[in-house]
């Protein structure tokens, strides 16, 4: 069924957008995933196509437009594309660590990041994960003690996606041990300061252009100014911003596998096995209309709740619901769409085999599947 | 997520349906099921309350609404309470039937059959399927040859949903051996013609108070003004009514789904096992968390699909997807319910055991899940 | 792969079996069915025929031969024909009741019981499950206090095949509050008991020949020489004899998938659709080689079992796999073959469609699927 | 349960090979697929080891055993430390190539190509796959023309396991176009051989170690001595080997899938979340128990096939059905394992991760799980 979520103002974005895809990125997804970066030219000529931070408002140099289907379309084009590292970039600013800015931010504070950002000089990092703990936040070591006009941060981080280029980190850390789930703060460390260094890049099985890191503090002296909202309040903060990072998880999950599947009825078409076209088989035929139900009846739901995350009104069960069940899907139908492939579903020049390995990740981070079951179950039987 | 299908108008309108199937229809489901046959008075009773013909205007004694959305109230709160037989027989007439009466009536034939079908006197029938055919309405071997001003009518007709006890059965019959799918017309044929009789009520695994007949035409002559639609157009009738039935099955698929969910989350939290109720246990709580995910998505496609009917624009291939798609969500989800229910799930004195006995059929009539996939599958690879 | 389990011995044997079975149990599977018993003089006859107690000593009237593939052969032969419920009965005997009172039953009691068991006058049932307790034995709330030379039983059993016609009863109750799993004892009580009587059959989805009913304990005064095996030790008993039972009931679910499986090939092959046999559709050939693939696969692994459970080792944790693997597997695959039968598989004259009722409680009796994997999860992580 | 399939001697043989997997493969498994390739010294430590052409007579260097299960050990042992490059090496030369040269080889063509391939100083290859036929034997458009003392080869080959490296190189030829399916040769190509070249290795998603490349053949003259087995009966030559060649890719995927569970329940007992270990949370140990279960189901099933290989009478249907069996459980396996790591998970240094990349294609050479089917299904059917 015809998806109704955009409009024609979203139509006409996405014409800008497709056409800075097609020009920008598609043409050298290829070798970034070779080289393990994308360039980072790439980030100040979409700063200045204005594809960053479009809902940081105009006077910190951003788009001022909070309606999230402007995302939905750029997320959509760069998955039309398979460029999964590049939206992942893109996201991590505008889904993830644009909000704590905007929403927590002080004057000072947003007027110190966020240009810098908006405009694609600088990179931004949000640091959770730490290596003992994983989807468990409660487990969090990094501690930062009040000394002066300063805290002073210890820890390291890990799997920080964007952290080995990041100029400006969000990281979560315990200022009171004793305070159970009020006891963490958000600090923005910037590059550079004395005592935090970046480790490897690791090396993953997909999105391998764009960086995740491990990240180390070692007596980081971070101005007390740098704190982000309330101290103690992190937790309440990470909680608040969970259901948009998950929304754009999955909204991802699904054009990725809108787009596996456009190219698989393409493939199928074109390619012939024992005398005719693969489509015409009815094993091809029924996966093909298996995976375009499981994507339309896919798509209502997310249409609805790009809409009720428009209207603030999108819930954390919602958003667990949406998480898990389309990044499920993604891999699902994108490792069908590469068995429809045969043996060139195997090689990373064919974009549903890196669409495979790009995947793969999206059940894991932003809260795994197995933490988005539980959030919901337990909110069932209550 | 909140469904947003209904208004306010519809949310009255399920009070008073609610009240009907509370009083009238519940306490004796389990009886019409092992009887075979719900009590006849109950059309008769449906009828008083306007729940029969919504569809059908009110000059022949129909509610005169064409808003599905209050057939989707009358399924929801069928499968509230598990009366599966009810909902089939109900939307037999108003899904089914009426709309080839309504649609394709003369005024005198709407005026002889569609007051006592929407009083409950009497009871409708469409004869499709034949023994030899299946979902192959080309395997069609019922023939109707002009004989003056009658057609007589000869073959069998195996399937038949309240065959048994219809005074109105519109058959599908061959005219024209030569013309291919232009060979087929419709003909309503009166409960008491000679020679038409009716086989023994076939013996289903569930559904069994409403009665699935075989039927036999032996030299029954029809009179020439008991032709629906044109002589030779019978396919095209057919595949115009499709979707509407079609939608019905998928939207009582999922209400009932529903409604097995919303018990099975009691029985859960009462039910306890080895010490704790059993909705604490992960393993439940992932499996409530799984169904609520799909149950969810699933709505939003369906309540999408019920807008679209309303506006005229559903096409068959996305009826098709809401079918398919439903009737087998709805197996799993209840197949997964009964087994949450553990022994009591295996007796039929618990709805969930009788939800999946009378589920099995909802992948096979209407067409079968193999037909929708051929549909969808073929317009994709085109 | 052909299977190699049985040998010539058991071909023999197979050969009279499947005489019987078809001359005594196919033609009235049915009615058996329908009146929701099976005529009680089939048990002499398979007494007659040597087809009970096949384990049991030939001095108790019983066959004498432990290997249990003659089992495997009559569980066959019952799956050949649909005759769930007749091989639940058998089965009961042979592999669940027959065991208890062979292996723990002093000289007296093999006396007194076994004969009349084997003979098939009489009629045994074993009652573990109470209506709050389900697979969690440590529920039992039966209990079976001393007086004199008596122990008075006082509780309530339900899911109790063979419950209603039974004339010798195991049942387990609590003979000391406080001594845990060491508190529970299996007493035998007798048809006729004052104080002991029998509820209703409960009305199930499927195996409806074969009652399941609750049994009522009233001050029922049960001789001390009626305690089988050691006070105290009747959760020793039970567990050493699960493995037994549940590798009926897996059996007899890889047999009755197997049997399901040869009906549709059959079917498929002869059934026309849309101008040739469905068997020619490649959806119903590829359907059909994944479910003849995990048949086989399944096989090898129960044969395998077979042979462990003759020698003796076959463990808890192996018989817990082919338990869920195998009736989990009946499922899945009966369920598709009745899809392949289209409306027809919705009709209980087909043997397809009481399979799929049938195999229904296969998951749920003799421990839960869910059971099943707690015990081989809790192994796997110890 | 136990495997049986092993004794002794291959036990005594573990030993051997584990120590040279531990000294001479483990350490270089990631430099080598980071590399694109596998040091050659390899092959000839593992010649010397007795490891390469165990089938192949002792008189041509090999190790003069048939017995499979020597095979089966080798893999086992590379499937625990991943190494899935290296098996694929090892065994295209033992399970594909090796078996062809033994059985049609006449004396001088076995004594010019085996002992340097016994010795791990040649590479060898199959060269049957063509741009564009894919399984499809039929659609091969290399032609072979014979001119004097040689044939002289045109065309071109893709997805050549070994391409990159091989001396000696099986070719399949069309000999003649209007002989159908007895129209096709074997040809051996050595390297070097004017007119034959090889194109770039293709980038994969796994087992990037071993290469896979296109091969060229322009105007290539091949003696006619060159020609391996009879002329125009290349596909039934072909045919005769497939059984093995599957065996070979159904038992490491079983291996590989045991691996990846024995790393996991590991991992799971480790790895704390949420303040206990990962493995004590009900829903790792019924995922556990589930893979667990599968994997011992699927092992009875390939151990019993070894044992017909070894007797010679594993039919091409069986072989289809361990084929596509395993290697699909491999796939679901190893799936489910990785999400049980988390974002470690993702990681290439995990071997988990190497594991669920390097598995993806198993499902698709040797033929697809959807040609398996059709084998399999027709079988059924006809």
């Amino acid at each position: 069924m015809r998806s109704d979520l955009f409009t024609d103002e979203q139509e006409l974005f996405r014409d800008s957008v497709r056409e800075f895809v097609d020009r920008e990125v598609a043409p050298y997804v290829e070798q970034w995933e070779r080289a393990g970066r994308i360039d980072p030219k790439l980030w100040r000529t979409a700063g200045e196509q204005g594809l960053l931070g479009l809902a940081v408002p105009e006077d910190f140099g951003g788009g001022g437009t909070a309606d999230y289907r402007f995302r939905c379309v750029i997320m959509e084009e760069l998955a039309r594309v398979g460029a999964a590292s590049v939206n992942v970039a893109l996201g991590g600013f505008d889904d993830l660590i644009g909000p704590y800015l905007v929403d927590l931010g002080t004057e000072d504070q947003k007027r110190r990041w966020l240009p810098g950002l908006c405009s694609g000089e600088k990179g931004a990092a949000i640091a959770m994960t730490e290596p003992g703990a994983g989807s468990d936040l409660r487990g969090i070591r990094t501690t930062a003690v009040r000394d002066g006009a300063d805290w002073v941060l210890n820890g390291s981080k890990t799997f920080i996606t964007g952290g080995g280029r990041a100029d400006v980190i969000i990281v979560v850390a315990c200022t009171d041990p004793e305070a159970g789930s009020r006891g963490f703060s958000l600090f923005v460390v910037e590059g550079g300061m004395p005592g935090f260094t970046r480790g490897r890049a690791l090396e993953k099985l997909g999105q391998r252009a764009e960086d995740v890191s491990e990240l180390f503090f070692d007596d980081v002296r971070v101005p007390a100014a740098h704190l982000l909202g309330v101290e103690g309040g992190g937790f309440g903060h990470l909680m608040e911003r969970l259901p948009k990072e998950r929304m754009s998880i999955a909204y991802y999950g699904l054009a990725a596998a809108e787009a596996a599947l456009r190219w698989t009825v393409e493939y199928t078409k074109e390619r012939r096995a024992f005398g005719r076209p693969v489509a015409e088989y009815q094993n091809t035929k029924f996966t093909l209309a298996e995976l375009a139900t499981e994507l339309d009846v896919t798509r209502a739901y997310l249409d609805r709740a790009v809409l009720a995350l428009n209207e603030g009104r999108l819930s954390g069960i919602d958003a667990a619901k949406a998480k898990w069940w389309a990044t499920e899907l993604q891999q699902r139908v994108i490792n069908r769409c590469l068995q429809l492939h045969g043996g060139y579903g195997y090689m990373r020049e064919y974009p549903v085999a890196r669409a495979f390995v790009d995947a793969r990740v999206q059940t894991i981070y932003g809260g795994t599947t197995e933490i988005m079951k539980e959030i919901i179950g337990r909110d069932l039987v209550k």
